[in-house]
Protein backbone atom coordinates (compact mmCIF):
# COMPACT_ATOMS: atom_id res chain seq x y z
CA UNK A 1 0.00 0.00 0.00
CA UNK A 2 1.32 3.74 -1.27
CA UNK A 3 2.42 5.59 1.97
CA UNK A 4 0.36 8.72 2.62
CA UNK A 5 0.95 11.86 0.92
CA UNK A 6 3.29 14.51 2.71
CA UNK A 7 4.11 18.08 1.93
CA UNK A 8 8.11 19.04 2.71
CA UNK A 9 9.24 22.85 2.76
CA UNK A 10 13.03 22.76 1.67
CA UNK A 11 15.01 25.95 2.21
CA UNK A 12 17.25 26.36 -1.26
CA UNK A 13 20.38 28.20 -1.64
CA UNK A 14 22.06 28.87 -5.03
CA UNK A 15 24.45 30.43 -7.19
CA UNK A 16 22.40 31.46 -10.09
CA UNK A 17 25.36 32.07 -12.53
CA UNK A 18 24.81 29.59 -14.04
CA UNK A 19 20.83 29.15 -14.28
CA UNK A 20 18.10 30.59 -16.55
CA UNK A 21 16.65 31.73 -13.37
CA UNK A 22 14.48 29.69 -11.39
CA UNK A 23 11.17 29.18 -13.37
CA UNK A 24 11.00 26.09 -14.89
CA UNK A 25 11.57 26.46 -18.80
CA UNK A 26 11.77 23.24 -21.28
CA UNK A 27 14.94 24.09 -22.99
CA UNK A 28 16.99 25.91 -20.49
CA UNK A 29 18.48 24.60 -17.31
CA UNK A 30 16.85 26.66 -14.37
CA UNK A 31 16.91 25.85 -10.86
CA UNK A 32 13.30 24.53 -10.46
CA UNK A 33 14.04 21.89 -12.92
CA UNK A 34 16.89 20.83 -11.27
CA UNK A 35 15.24 20.21 -8.04
CA UNK A 36 12.34 18.58 -9.70
CA UNK A 37 14.58 15.92 -11.58
CA UNK A 38 16.50 15.49 -8.16
CA UNK A 39 13.82 14.47 -6.78
CA UNK A 40 12.31 12.24 -9.48
CA UNK A 41 15.44 10.83 -9.42
CA UNK A 42 15.38 10.27 -5.62
CA UNK A 43 12.09 9.24 -5.12
CA UNK A 44 10.84 7.53 -8.38
CA UNK A 45 7.54 9.68 -8.25
CA UNK A 46 7.05 12.76 -10.57
CA UNK A 47 7.52 16.04 -9.04
CA UNK A 48 7.15 19.59 -9.33
CA UNK A 49 8.10 21.89 -6.67
CA UNK A 50 6.26 25.04 -6.21
CA UNK A 51 8.63 27.69 -5.19
CA UNK A 52 8.38 30.83 -3.20
CA UNK A 53 10.32 33.14 -5.46
CA UNK A 54 10.95 33.09 -8.80
CA UNK A 55 14.33 34.79 -9.04
CA UNK A 56 15.56 35.84 -12.95
CA UNK A 57 18.63 34.30 -14.36
CA UNK A 58 21.87 35.13 -12.45
CA UNK A 59 20.05 36.02 -9.28
CA UNK A 60 21.40 33.94 -6.22
CA UNK A 61 19.42 32.99 -3.02
CA UNK A 62 20.69 31.75 0.43
CA UNK A 63 17.07 30.70 1.24
CA UNK A 64 14.58 30.61 -1.47
CA UNK A 65 11.36 28.32 -0.21
CA UNK A 66 10.04 25.38 -2.16
CA UNK A 67 7.35 23.00 -1.47
CA UNK A 68 6.49 19.26 -2.75
CA UNK A 69 4.43 16.46 -1.44
CA UNK A 70 5.92 13.04 -2.06
CA UNK A 71 4.38 9.58 -0.85
CA UNK A 72 8.53 8.51 -0.06
CA UNK A 73 8.88 7.16 3.08
CA UNK A 74 11.97 9.20 3.52
CA UNK A 75 11.88 11.28 6.51
CA UNK A 76 10.86 15.02 5.63
CA UNK A 77 14.63 16.46 7.29
CA UNK A 78 16.72 13.29 5.44
CA UNK A 79 15.18 15.35 2.04
CA UNK A 80 17.80 17.66 2.33
CA UNK A 81 21.06 15.45 2.76
CA UNK A 82 19.92 12.88 0.58
CA UNK A 83 18.91 15.61 -2.29
CA UNK A 84 22.30 17.14 -1.71
CA UNK A 85 23.69 13.84 -2.74
CA UNK A 86 22.15 14.13 -6.22
CA UNK A 87 22.02 17.91 -7.05
CA UNK A 88 25.03 20.08 -8.72
CA UNK A 89 27.31 21.71 -6.56
CA UNK A 90 25.98 25.32 -6.99
CA UNK A 91 22.48 24.75 -5.56
CA UNK A 92 22.57 23.14 -1.80
CA UNK A 93 19.36 22.29 0.02
CA UNK A 94 19.86 23.98 3.65
CA UNK A 95 17.02 22.77 5.56
CA UNK A 96 13.64 20.07 5.07
CA UNK A 97 10.84 19.77 6.94
CA UNK A 98 7.35 19.08 7.06
CA UNK A 99 4.24 21.21 6.90
CA UNK A 100 0.56 21.02 6.94
CA UNK A 101 -0.76 19.94 3.46
CA UNK A 102 -2.42 23.17 2.64
CA UNK A 103 1.03 25.15 3.49
CA UNK A 104 2.31 26.83 0.60
CA UNK A 105 5.45 29.36 0.51
CA UNK A 106 3.87 32.26 -1.90
CA UNK A 107 0.40 32.29 0.24
CA UNK A 108 1.75 33.89 3.34
CA UNK A 109 5.19 35.89 2.81
CA UNK A 110 5.51 38.00 6.18
CA UNK A 111 9.27 39.33 5.16
CA UNK A 112 11.41 39.04 2.18
CA UNK A 113 15.54 39.81 2.76
CA UNK A 114 17.40 40.72 0.02
CA UNK A 115 20.94 42.04 -0.56
CA UNK A 116 22.70 43.69 -3.47
CA UNK A 117 26.76 43.20 -3.62
CA UNK A 118 28.52 45.77 -5.54
CA UNK A 119 32.05 46.18 -5.79
CA UNK A 120 33.73 49.76 -5.69
CA UNK A 121 37.28 49.49 -6.64
CA UNK A 122 39.86 50.51 -9.45
CA UNK A 123 39.59 46.85 -10.45
CA UNK A 124 37.22 43.85 -10.22
CA UNK A 125 38.29 40.68 -8.19
CA UNK A 126 37.84 37.76 -10.00
CA UNK A 127 36.14 36.13 -6.59
CA UNK A 128 33.17 38.10 -7.25
CA UNK A 129 33.05 38.04 -10.84
CA UNK A 130 29.76 36.25 -10.67
CA UNK A 131 28.34 37.20 -7.38
CA UNK A 132 29.06 41.12 -7.20
CA UNK A 133 28.40 44.21 -9.69
CA UNK A 134 31.49 46.08 -10.18
CA UNK A 135 31.96 49.87 -10.02
CA UNK A 136 35.13 51.42 -10.76
CA UNK A 137 34.04 55.04 -9.74
CA UNK A 138 34.17 55.97 -6.02
CA UNK A 139 30.25 55.83 -4.49
CA UNK A 140 29.18 58.51 -2.16
CA UNK A 141 27.99 56.20 0.53
CA UNK A 142 27.00 58.80 2.65
CA UNK A 143 24.47 60.24 -0.35
CA UNK A 144 23.15 56.50 -0.90
CA UNK A 145 22.86 56.24 3.05
CA UNK A 146 20.47 59.39 2.94
CA UNK A 147 18.55 58.26 -0.30
CA UNK A 148 17.52 55.11 1.39
CA UNK A 149 15.03 56.82 3.99
CA UNK A 150 12.55 57.97 1.54
CA UNK A 151 12.13 54.02 0.73
CA UNK A 152 10.72 53.41 3.97
CA UNK A 153 7.50 52.55 4.74
CA UNK A 154 4.36 51.93 2.80
CA UNK A 155 4.19 53.16 -0.99
CA UNK A 156 3.27 53.17 -4.32
CA UNK A 157 6.47 51.42 -6.08
CA UNK A 158 5.14 51.76 -9.82
CA UNK A 159 8.10 53.70 -10.58
CA UNK A 160 10.09 50.44 -9.35
CA UNK A 161 8.55 48.01 -11.23
CA UNK A 162 9.51 46.99 -14.54
CA UNK A 163 6.96 46.93 -17.13
CA UNK A 164 5.07 44.27 -18.19
CA UNK A 165 4.12 43.21 -14.79
CA UNK A 166 0.88 42.15 -14.08
CA UNK A 167 -0.02 42.85 -11.02
CA UNK A 168 -3.35 44.18 -8.56
CA UNK A 169 -1.51 46.63 -7.02
CA UNK A 170 2.15 48.51 -6.85
CA UNK A 171 2.28 49.63 -3.48
CA UNK A 172 5.01 47.36 -1.19
CA UNK A 173 6.15 48.21 2.31
CA UNK A 174 9.54 48.32 3.11
CA UNK A 175 10.79 47.70 6.54
CA UNK A 176 14.23 49.01 6.08
CA UNK A 177 16.93 49.78 3.27
CA UNK A 178 20.54 49.98 4.43
CA UNK A 179 23.67 50.75 2.94
CA UNK A 180 26.86 49.40 4.51
CA UNK A 181 30.44 49.87 2.96
CA UNK A 182 33.28 47.81 4.18
CA UNK A 183 36.95 48.18 2.84
CA UNK A 184 38.90 45.98 1.37
CA UNK A 185 41.88 45.31 3.59
CA UNK A 186 44.97 44.01 1.72
CA UNK A 187 46.19 41.53 -0.72
CA UNK A 188 45.78 43.73 -3.81
CA UNK A 189 48.66 46.40 -4.37
CA UNK A 190 51.71 45.45 -3.18
CA UNK A 191 53.65 47.87 -2.90
CA UNK A 192 53.42 51.65 -1.06
CA UNK A 193 53.98 53.84 -3.52
CA UNK A 194 51.06 52.38 -5.80
CA UNK A 195 49.01 55.21 -7.71
CA UNK A 196 46.15 54.88 -5.20
CA UNK A 197 46.96 56.48 -2.05
CA UNK A 198 46.63 52.66 -0.70
CA UNK A 199 43.06 52.47 -1.10
CA UNK A 200 41.98 49.04 -1.90
CA UNK A 201 37.88 50.23 -2.42
CA UNK A 202 35.33 49.14 -0.98
CA UNK A 203 32.58 46.24 -0.77
CA UNK A 204 29.07 47.52 -0.47
CA UNK A 205 26.03 45.93 0.56
CA UNK A 206 22.62 47.30 0.08
CA UNK A 207 20.33 45.59 2.32
CA UNK A 208 16.66 45.52 2.23
CA UNK A 209 13.62 44.09 4.40
CA UNK A 210 9.86 44.27 2.78
CA UNK A 211 6.57 42.50 3.02
CA UNK A 212 6.66 41.93 -1.27
CA UNK A 213 8.74 43.06 -3.91
CA UNK A 214 7.55 44.33 -7.81
CA UNK A 215 9.03 42.82 -11.05
CA UNK A 216 12.97 43.75 -10.59
CA UNK A 217 11.97 46.39 -7.76
CA UNK A 218 15.15 45.70 -5.38
CA UNK A 219 17.50 45.67 -8.96
CA UNK A 220 15.75 49.23 -9.75
CA UNK A 221 16.20 50.32 -6.33
CA UNK A 222 19.92 49.43 -6.14
CA UNK A 223 20.14 51.34 -9.73
CA UNK A 224 19.17 54.61 -8.30
CA UNK A 225 21.14 54.19 -5.25
CA UNK A 226 23.85 53.65 -7.51
CA UNK A 227 22.91 56.81 -9.60
CA UNK A 228 22.86 58.57 -6.02
CA UNK A 229 26.44 57.09 -5.51
CA UNK A 230 28.12 58.63 -8.38
CA UNK A 231 26.31 61.94 -7.71
CA UNK A 232 23.65 61.80 -10.91
CA UNK A 233 20.80 62.23 -8.44
CA UNK A 234 20.36 63.80 -5.43
CA UNK A 235 19.71 61.64 -1.99
CA UNK A 236 16.70 64.74 -1.79
CA UNK A 237 14.95 63.56 -4.95
CA UNK A 238 14.01 60.64 -4.42
CA UNK A 239 11.05 61.22 -2.32
CA UNK A 240 9.64 62.63 -5.82
CA UNK A 241 10.77 59.84 -7.73
CA UNK A 242 8.72 57.41 -6.03
CA UNK A 243 5.64 59.57 -5.93
CA UNK A 244 6.04 60.49 -9.64
CA UNK A 245 5.16 56.60 -10.17
CA UNK A 246 7.49 56.93 -13.14
CA UNK A 247 9.81 54.24 -14.00
CA UNK A 248 11.47 56.80 -16.72
CA UNK A 249 12.66 58.85 -13.69
CA UNK A 250 14.12 55.97 -11.08
CA UNK A 251 17.64 54.43 -12.16
CA UNK A 252 18.42 51.46 -14.36
CA UNK A 253 17.87 48.14 -13.91
CA UNK A 254 21.43 46.84 -11.62
CA UNK A 255 22.95 44.08 -12.99
CA UNK A 256 21.57 40.26 -11.86
CA UNK A 257 24.60 39.23 -10.93
CA UNK A 258 24.70 41.30 -7.73
CA UNK A 259 21.37 40.46 -5.87
CA UNK A 260 21.04 37.83 -3.25
CA UNK A 261 17.62 36.51 -1.94
CA UNK A 262 18.61 36.20 1.26
CA UNK A 263 15.43 34.86 3.52
CA UNK A 264 12.08 34.67 3.57
CA UNK A 265 9.84 35.09 6.70
CA UNK A 266 6.57 32.80 6.69
CA UNK A 267 3.72 34.69 8.66
CA UNK A 268 3.27 32.84 12.29
CA UNK A 269 -0.25 31.76 11.99
CA UNK A 270 0.55 29.74 8.71
CA UNK A 271 3.68 28.20 9.90
CA UNK A 272 2.13 24.83 10.65
CA UNK A 273 5.29 22.95 11.03
CA UNK A 274 4.37 19.25 11.46
CA UNK B 1 63.80 51.53 -34.66
CA UNK B 2 63.00 49.53 -31.56
CA UNK B 3 62.03 51.06 -28.11
CA UNK B 4 64.24 50.42 -25.55
CA UNK B 5 63.62 47.41 -23.38
CA UNK B 6 61.75 47.80 -20.27
CA UNK B 7 60.90 45.52 -17.01
CA UNK B 8 57.47 45.77 -15.73
CA UNK B 9 55.91 44.45 -12.29
CA UNK B 10 52.48 42.63 -12.70
CA UNK B 11 49.85 42.38 -9.83
CA UNK B 12 47.65 39.39 -10.44
CA UNK B 13 44.51 38.39 -8.90
CA UNK B 14 43.17 35.18 -9.90
CA UNK B 15 39.82 32.80 -9.07
CA UNK B 16 42.32 29.61 -9.52
CA UNK B 17 39.11 26.80 -9.96
CA UNK B 18 39.65 26.70 -13.47
CA UNK B 19 43.22 26.41 -14.07
CA UNK B 20 46.26 24.28 -13.28
CA UNK B 21 47.81 26.35 -11.25
CA UNK B 22 50.52 29.28 -12.07
CA UNK B 23 52.92 27.58 -14.14
CA UNK B 24 53.33 26.56 -17.73
CA UNK B 25 52.55 23.90 -18.45
CA UNK B 26 52.39 22.68 -22.92
CA UNK B 27 49.34 21.16 -22.70
CA UNK B 28 46.78 22.38 -19.76
CA UNK B 29 45.34 26.11 -18.87
CA UNK B 30 47.36 27.81 -16.74
CA UNK B 31 47.71 31.52 -14.77
CA UNK B 32 51.08 31.46 -16.49
CA UNK B 33 50.28 30.66 -20.42
CA UNK B 34 47.40 32.46 -19.84
CA UNK B 35 49.43 35.58 -18.81
CA UNK B 36 51.60 35.14 -21.80
CA UNK B 37 49.12 34.61 -24.30
CA UNK B 38 47.41 38.18 -23.82
CA UNK B 39 50.71 40.10 -23.05
CA UNK B 40 51.87 38.34 -26.83
CA UNK B 41 48.43 39.03 -28.14
CA UNK B 42 48.77 42.86 -27.22
CA UNK B 43 52.39 43.46 -27.72
CA UNK B 44 52.70 41.19 -30.87
CA UNK B 45 56.37 40.06 -28.87
CA UNK B 46 56.79 36.90 -27.26
CA UNK B 47 56.46 37.04 -23.80
CA UNK B 48 57.12 34.94 -20.71
CA UNK B 49 56.43 36.60 -17.57
CA UNK B 50 58.09 35.29 -14.21
CA UNK B 51 56.45 35.14 -11.34
CA UNK B 52 56.77 34.92 -7.48
CA UNK B 53 54.61 32.09 -6.76
CA UNK B 54 54.08 29.51 -8.05
CA UNK B 55 50.62 28.05 -7.05
CA UNK B 56 49.39 25.29 -7.09
CA UNK B 57 46.10 23.99 -9.07
CA UNK B 58 42.81 25.36 -7.64
CA UNK B 59 44.47 27.92 -5.43
CA UNK B 60 43.81 31.94 -5.45
CA UNK B 61 45.37 34.68 -5.84
CA UNK B 62 44.77 38.90 -4.65
CA UNK B 63 48.16 39.81 -5.08
CA UNK B 64 50.65 37.46 -7.08
CA UNK B 65 53.48 38.81 -8.49
CA UNK B 66 55.11 38.69 -12.25
CA UNK B 67 57.50 40.60 -14.41
CA UNK B 68 58.04 40.95 -17.89
CA UNK B 69 60.33 42.28 -20.57
CA UNK B 70 58.80 44.36 -22.98
CA UNK B 71 60.11 46.84 -26.26
CA UNK B 72 56.44 47.98 -26.26
CA UNK B 73 55.62 51.78 -26.33
CA UNK B 74 52.21 51.56 -23.80
CA UNK B 75 52.75 53.26 -20.96
CA UNK B 76 53.75 50.73 -17.89
CA UNK B 77 50.66 52.22 -16.15
CA UNK B 78 48.25 51.17 -18.79
CA UNK B 79 49.32 47.53 -19.00
CA UNK B 80 46.73 46.85 -16.19
CA UNK B 81 43.56 47.75 -18.41
CA UNK B 82 45.06 46.38 -21.60
CA UNK B 83 45.70 43.34 -20.26
CA UNK B 84 42.06 43.10 -18.71
CA UNK B 85 40.56 43.52 -21.93
CA UNK B 86 42.24 40.45 -23.08
CA UNK B 87 42.30 38.49 -19.70
CA UNK B 88 39.39 35.94 -18.98
CA UNK B 89 37.03 37.66 -16.00
CA UNK B 90 38.85 35.28 -13.62
CA UNK B 91 42.21 36.59 -13.89
CA UNK B 92 42.43 40.98 -13.28
CA UNK B 93 45.53 42.86 -13.40
CA UNK B 94 45.25 44.97 -9.93
CA UNK B 95 48.12 47.23 -10.85
CA UNK B 96 51.38 47.52 -13.43
CA UNK B 97 54.38 49.81 -13.28
CA UNK B 98 58.07 50.09 -14.72
CA UNK B 99 60.86 48.56 -11.94
CA UNK B 100 64.61 48.24 -12.70
CA UNK B 101 65.42 46.02 -15.65
CA UNK B 102 66.98 43.34 -12.74
CA UNK B 103 64.25 43.77 -10.92
CA UNK B 104 63.30 39.89 -9.74
CA UNK B 105 60.11 39.34 -7.85
CA UNK B 106 61.23 36.05 -6.45
CA UNK B 107 65.35 37.32 -5.74
CA UNK B 108 63.42 39.70 -2.58
CA UNK B 109 60.20 38.72 -0.98
CA UNK B 110 59.92 40.11 3.09
CA UNK B 111 56.64 39.27 3.53
CA UNK B 112 53.80 36.53 2.36
CA UNK B 113 50.61 36.52 3.53
CA UNK B 114 48.26 34.08 2.92
CA UNK B 115 44.86 33.39 3.97
CA UNK B 116 43.11 29.82 4.40
CA UNK B 117 39.00 30.23 4.40
CA UNK B 118 36.94 27.50 5.66
CA UNK B 119 33.23 27.37 5.46
CA UNK B 120 32.07 25.64 9.27
CA UNK B 121 28.07 24.63 8.77
CA UNK B 122 25.71 22.07 8.78
CA UNK B 123 25.34 22.58 4.93
CA UNK B 124 27.51 24.14 2.11
CA UNK B 125 26.98 27.57 1.13
CA UNK B 126 27.04 27.28 -3.21
CA UNK B 127 28.85 30.98 -3.18
CA UNK B 128 31.92 29.30 -1.96
CA UNK B 129 32.04 25.85 -3.35
CA UNK B 130 35.68 26.98 -5.19
CA UNK B 131 37.13 29.60 -2.57
CA UNK B 132 36.80 27.99 0.82
CA UNK B 133 36.86 24.58 2.11
CA UNK B 134 33.90 23.24 3.62
CA UNK B 135 33.64 21.61 7.56
CA UNK B 136 30.74 20.02 8.50
CA UNK B 137 31.60 19.25 12.66
CA UNK B 138 31.78 22.63 14.48
CA UNK B 139 35.27 23.48 14.78
CA UNK B 140 37.21 24.71 18.39
CA UNK B 141 38.18 28.19 17.63
CA UNK B 142 39.76 29.08 20.86
CA UNK B 143 42.23 25.43 20.70
CA UNK B 144 43.07 26.61 17.07
CA UNK B 145 43.88 29.52 18.30
CA UNK B 146 45.86 28.24 20.97
CA UNK B 147 47.46 26.24 18.59
CA UNK B 148 48.98 29.60 16.42
CA UNK B 149 51.33 30.45 18.94
CA UNK B 150 53.90 27.39 18.61
CA UNK B 151 54.11 28.35 14.69
CA UNK B 152 55.13 32.09 15.18
CA UNK B 153 59.18 32.59 14.86
CA UNK B 154 61.77 31.11 13.16
CA UNK B 155 61.78 27.36 12.98
CA UNK B 156 62.47 23.97 10.82
CA UNK B 157 59.14 23.30 9.61
CA UNK B 158 60.28 20.25 7.60
CA UNK B 159 57.45 18.23 9.30
CA UNK B 160 55.44 20.73 7.34
CA UNK B 161 56.59 20.20 3.68
CA UNK B 162 55.18 18.23 1.25
CA UNK B 163 57.79 15.35 0.34
CA UNK B 164 59.80 16.23 -2.96
CA UNK B 165 60.55 19.56 -1.86
CA UNK B 166 64.22 20.67 -3.28
CA UNK B 167 65.36 23.23 -0.85
CA UNK B 168 68.34 24.15 0.55
CA UNK B 169 66.61 24.87 4.14
CA UNK B 170 63.47 23.88 5.51
CA UNK B 171 63.84 27.28 7.92
CA UNK B 172 61.26 29.93 7.75
CA UNK B 173 60.43 32.05 10.01
CA UNK B 174 56.26 32.64 10.51
CA UNK B 175 55.48 36.67 11.44
CA UNK B 176 52.16 36.04 12.87
CA UNK B 177 49.29 32.93 12.71
CA UNK B 178 45.79 34.06 13.51
CA UNK B 179 42.46 32.22 13.64
CA UNK B 180 39.14 34.03 13.49
CA UNK B 181 35.48 33.45 12.63
CA UNK B 182 32.46 35.59 11.76
CA UNK B 183 28.81 33.89 12.14
CA UNK B 184 26.64 33.79 9.32
CA UNK B 185 23.69 35.62 9.87
CA UNK B 186 20.56 35.32 8.07
CA UNK B 187 19.49 34.06 5.31
CA UNK B 188 19.62 30.12 5.26
CA UNK B 189 17.16 28.67 7.36
CA UNK B 190 13.96 30.88 7.37
CA UNK B 191 11.89 29.25 10.08
CA UNK B 192 12.74 30.05 13.81
CA UNK B 193 11.80 26.13 14.73
CA UNK B 194 14.66 25.00 12.89
CA UNK B 195 17.10 22.23 13.94
CA UNK B 196 19.85 23.95 14.40
CA UNK B 197 18.88 26.51 17.22
CA UNK B 198 19.29 29.21 14.39
CA UNK B 199 22.92 28.55 14.04
CA UNK B 200 23.90 29.55 10.94
CA UNK B 201 27.30 28.17 11.32
CA UNK B 202 30.82 30.47 10.90
CA UNK B 203 33.13 31.52 8.54
CA UNK B 204 36.73 31.05 9.70
CA UNK B 205 39.84 32.61 8.62
CA UNK B 206 43.35 31.21 9.09
CA UNK B 207 45.74 34.37 8.02
CA UNK B 208 49.28 33.55 8.45
CA UNK B 209 52.56 36.06 7.47
CA UNK B 210 55.92 34.71 6.61
CA UNK B 211 59.62 35.46 4.91
CA UNK B 212 58.45 32.77 2.73
CA UNK B 213 56.88 29.16 2.66
CA UNK B 214 57.93 25.45 2.15
CA UNK B 215 55.70 23.19 -0.75
CA UNK B 216 52.33 23.06 0.73
CA UNK B 217 53.34 24.72 4.14
CA UNK B 218 50.06 26.89 4.64
CA UNK B 219 48.41 24.17 3.40
CA UNK B 220 49.66 21.72 6.12
CA UNK B 221 49.21 24.25 8.85
CA UNK B 222 45.69 24.86 7.89
CA UNK B 223 45.07 20.70 7.83
CA UNK B 224 47.13 20.59 11.43
CA UNK B 225 44.62 23.19 12.55
CA UNK B 226 41.64 21.74 11.57
CA UNK B 227 42.92 18.79 13.45
CA UNK B 228 43.10 20.85 16.16
CA UNK B 229 39.27 22.21 15.84
CA UNK B 230 37.98 18.88 15.85
CA UNK B 231 39.95 18.10 18.84
CA UNK B 232 42.04 15.33 17.15
CA UNK B 233 45.09 17.12 17.76
CA UNK B 234 45.54 18.82 21.26
CA UNK B 235 46.98 22.26 20.33
CA UNK B 236 50.03 21.89 23.18
CA UNK B 237 50.93 18.92 21.03
CA UNK B 238 51.99 21.42 18.24
CA UNK B 239 55.32 22.23 19.34
CA UNK B 240 56.48 18.74 19.56
CA UNK B 241 55.03 17.74 15.48
CA UNK B 242 57.08 21.18 14.25
CA UNK B 243 60.32 20.05 16.69
CA UNK B 244 59.96 16.58 15.50
CA UNK B 245 60.56 17.31 11.62
CA UNK B 246 58.25 14.28 10.75
CA UNK B 247 55.69 15.23 8.19
CA UNK B 248 53.69 12.02 9.45
CA UNK B 249 53.13 13.43 13.23
CA UNK B 250 51.28 17.08 11.07
CA UNK B 251 47.68 16.94 10.30
CA UNK B 252 46.92 16.23 6.40
CA UNK B 253 47.30 18.79 3.15
CA UNK B 254 43.81 20.81 3.48
CA UNK B 255 42.02 21.14 0.22
CA UNK B 256 43.48 23.80 -2.28
CA UNK B 257 40.66 25.74 -2.95
CA UNK B 258 40.37 27.61 0.34
CA UNK B 259 43.76 28.74 0.16
CA UNK B 260 44.72 32.56 -1.20
CA UNK B 261 47.80 34.09 -1.43
CA UNK B 262 46.48 37.48 -0.38
CA UNK B 263 49.90 39.68 -0.74
CA UNK B 264 53.78 39.53 -1.39
CA UNK B 265 55.63 42.79 0.03
CA UNK B 266 59.12 43.18 -1.79
CA UNK B 267 62.43 44.13 0.24
CA UNK B 268 62.81 48.22 0.37
CA UNK B 269 66.17 48.06 -0.98
CA UNK B 270 65.27 45.98 -4.24
CA UNK B 271 62.02 47.95 -4.87
CA UNK B 272 63.42 50.06 -7.55
CA UNK B 273 60.28 51.66 -9.12
CA UNK B 274 61.11 53.86 -11.75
Amino acid sequence: MENPAKRILLTVAYDGSGYHGWQYQPNAITIEGTLNQALCALTGEKIQVAGASRTDAGVHALGNLAVFDTHSQIPAEKFSYALNQRLPEDIVIQDSQEVAPDFHPRRCVSRKIYEYTIVNRRFPLPEYRSTAHFEYGRLDIAAMQKACRAFVGEHDFAAFCSAGAQVQTTVRKIYSLEVAAIPFQTGTLPLQEDNSNGDRGQKITIRVQGNGFLYNMVRIIAGTLLEVGKGHIPPEAVEGIIASGDRGQAGPTAPAKGLRLVEIDICNNTRDIL
